[in-house]
């Protein structure tokens, strides 16, 4: 019931799951999303923004990661008390854009998007409410075509990023197929929704547990190693075997390892659901697209265990997976994981025109590929890309300093002039240090006097630093300090740098 | 009373003052962005970015640019409750961030930043209600070298996009100047409120209305050609005067024009204010600081009439303006104006910690910016940049399409198979012409079957089309059209790009 003081000074603090992403970090992640919009440029995708938040009831509801799909939201009222909520994806905006502008769009349309997105969820580590998609939709085509040209894309994108050929995959598979196998075993119709939503996560846990892990989740349960035990699905035996059957083959593909059985169940199975029969032709049609286009199994793969978004995908899914092997946070290998994904969505549009406009789409997680990125080149080391720092010795010719700043920038060369007090010469060589500078620039009134400058190569002067015995020595030797004329300055400087560059 | 259908649908829209953001102008900005950012870097700024939304609290009610500072965010409740504002500016977030970090930072810390930023406010003609900044700041310096180099980085910035030297200005005043002339005509005091705004926007109209228009609104008011008439601020006439004086002249200009009373008056305005005689010692320091780097008075100007930013500023302030004429609504010409400005705030910081921690920086008005370069570059003309497209004459051949635009793509050209329906020829080729296509590549049974290809240049065919008679003509010399070998696709394209482009 106590009151705060009203001049009490606020906290500097952020929201929880908002984060700040400082030079470093912001300096890779403008790279990689130049790389992107290359290859996204390339497939004659073209760029589209959208504010950041809308009416609710534009954006409508469907998150496609979320079970349940009504929360999860940040929402805000306009002055006319209209609701408005920050957007949580980049697709509905889209859906919104194409239906508002429909008539005069080339159709197919295609764009790309990069932007931030928000959940209103509980954060948890590396799991933030604001972070940033970079997404391409192909909006107005049924072609199966513009499916396999998502997957394409994916893979080209990773092989731009750096990401080679092997470790990463990207897996195909359709929701036709899973709801063919839902349909199958009687697990249609609003009332079992709760059952189909344990099922698709059991598979889900493919990669995680295998097959016989996933078999007991989705009949009875399982017990985990520290004996914390998960309620299964509750299917028959007869049930989790056919699901696992259509989830672990790849159809056409004969599996000789003396499972013929199940061989000719698959026969069987697929004559008895429509909706899987069109789910597989589907993925054929992916597949024999992808291969004469040249992309192998290697890196593009027809797999009927993706399970992708459970909201509002209609058809094809895609997910973009890196394989190579990370620690967990118990120090167990396990593949790095899901770098983005989409899949093929043909209602969205339809919420605000009635008219069914297909459309499909593939989107990535940039921090999270970013973080994968970072773990591959983390021998990059600190390059001393940070800027020349001219010190200032004497004060009052601060305007002859700031004409050497200008000199070196107008060459091109990052640079500026040290801007706190000046008094204490240790603390201006302190901030070029924790600046990154390849060099220091230094006149005082004796160089001055003879024309000359001191440029201090902090790089070299680490290094020698480390070498040298105690502070006489240092005194005496100055390890790498250079004496040379003021008016050489620019290409003295670059020097320094060229040194440092090889 | 009547309630809405529940499945009614929604209607796609936005709400006002928010706006979708399509290709050429997000291209433009994209490389806009990018070059101010080499600027940004060159003088040594760090990037950093801060989330879209903070706790209310800690973004405090800063609107620069605001007369009723407490209103024009945008907020929004956390599920603990607590309010949380979409950021109305960078500045804000920054004041946070430092307060957050300041012992790990160096020190002054340097950094630049670009996002959106709301405003709710009314929107108007090219007012948004979320718009673009791009910031640099320098926190943790008192020394006035930094305000110099603000300005300097403003001149280059706009020289960088390519707006000679004579098209803009960046202007240079001082709070302390505007607060001396203010106590010295006795207009302190949280009661003077009202008429110090008055004043301060009276000067603001200098460029419009001439010094004796704003004499009247420093007066008893002003009646303008439509009859509508502004109420003045009520000043006698030896106040306006005496207003004018100072914001008329630049000290230690010498005027000779016969106007000497009032240089002699100058003077003694000078020795009864302390604030105003601070503010002209700064601005001297930063002539002098911008002029021995080679920045003329064509360039950075100090300019005693500037008024920038009614809130927060505490020091120099900057205006960057386009100085080169536009038309108005009524057709009038009138200089294009400022796209950007800035200026020192010493108490940001201090909200949070009680440390005075003084810092300056510089904003640009991205979109702003961006119509003034549109404006400039009018006569760009629209280039044949969409991608080449591969049509689709068989339908049971898009497996081979698709390879001939993964040749084209693996060769760096922007390239996709057509992905409508391909039943109607004539819809491809307007869907080719609708992304701007340099050309469409063709494969019908004749073609394939001689391991031919047609290539279509789209740019020479609509010239040609303009200059051939009939459609009887047209046929028989289907212009601008080319059989090549299939092998040969991806030299004889670069071909027709290369030619398109000389």
């Amino acid at each position: 019931m106590s009151k705060q003081k009203k001049d009490a000074r606020p906290s500097p603090r952020l929201p929880r799951g908002l984060r700040d992403i400082e030079a470093p970090e912001l300096r890779q992640q403008q790279q990689m999303l130049t790389k992107i919009r290359e290859v996204y440029e390339r497939y004659g995708f073209e760029p589209l923004e959208t504010p950041v938040f809308e009416y609710t009831d534009a954006l409508g509801k469907f998150l496609p990661d979320q079970d349940r799909p009504n929360e999860g939201v940040f929402s805000l009222q306009d002055e006319d008390e209209q609701w408005m909520s920050l957007r949580y994806d980049l697709t509905a905006p889209l859906a919104r854009y194409v239906a508002q502008h429909f008539q005069f769009l080339p159709k197919p349309y295609r764009r790309y998007a990069v932007g931030s997105v928000f959940r209103n969820e509980k954060p948890g580590p590396g799991r933030f409410r604001q972070f940033t998609q970079f997404d391409a939709d192909t909006v107005g085509t049924e072609s199966v075509a513009a499916d396999a040209e998502m997957c394409m894309l994916a893979a080209d994108t990773l092989e731009a990023l750096g990401i080679k050929r092997g470790d990463y995959v990207i897996k195909v598979n359709n929701r036709k197929v899973l709801d063919g196998v839902l349909e199958s075993i009687e697990l249609g119709g609003d009332e079992n929704a709760g059952r189909r939503l344990t099922v698709l996560r059991a598979i889900d846990k493919l990669d995680k547990f295998g097959s016989e892990g996933v078999r007991l989740l989705l009949g009875q349960g399982r017990k985990d190693e520290s004996g914390d035990f998960t309620e299964g699905a509750g299917l028959t035996d007869n049930q989790a075997e056919y699901v696992l059957a259509v989830v672990l083959h790849e159809p056409g593909i004969q599996v000789v390892d003396g499972e013929g059985v199940r061989i000719e169940r698959w026969n069987e199975l697929m004559r008895n659901s429509a909706s899987m029969k069109a789910g597989f032709d589907e993925l054929n049609e992916i597949r024999g697209l992808v291969r004469s286009s040249g992309y192998g199994e290697d890196r593009i793969r027809i797999d009927p265990s993706v399970v992708r978004g459970l909201e509002y995908y209609t058809g094809p899914v895609f997910e973009a997976e890196l394989t190579f092997e990370v620690k967990d946070e118990k120090g167990n290998p396990v593949r790095f994981g899901s770098v983005g994904g989409g899949g093929r969505y043909d209602d969205l549009v339809a919420r605000f025109t009635g008219q069914k406009v297909p459309a499909t789409g593939f989107s990535i997680g940039v921090s999270r590929l970013q973080a994968a990125l970072a773990f591959l080149e983390k021998d990059a080391g600190s390059a001393a890309d940070g800027p020349v720092i001219v010190t200032v010795m004497e004060k009052d010719r601060i305007p002859e300093y700031q004409k050497m700043v200008q000199a070196l920038r107008t060459a091109g060369i990052r640079a500026e002039l040290y801007l706190g007090n000046p008094k204490k010469f240790g603390k201006q060589l302190e901030y070029a240090d924790k600046r990154n500078s390849p060099c220091v620039v230094i006149q005082g009134s004796d160089e001055r006097e003879n024309g000359l400058i001191t440029l201090k190569d902090l790089v070299e002067g680490a290094k020698a630093a480390a070498a040298i015995k105690d502070h006489e020595e240092w005194k005496e030797q100055r390890p790498a300090q250079v004496s040379v004329k003021a008016d050489d300055l620019v290409a003295e400087v670059k020097k320094i740098i060229a040194r440092h560059a090889s």
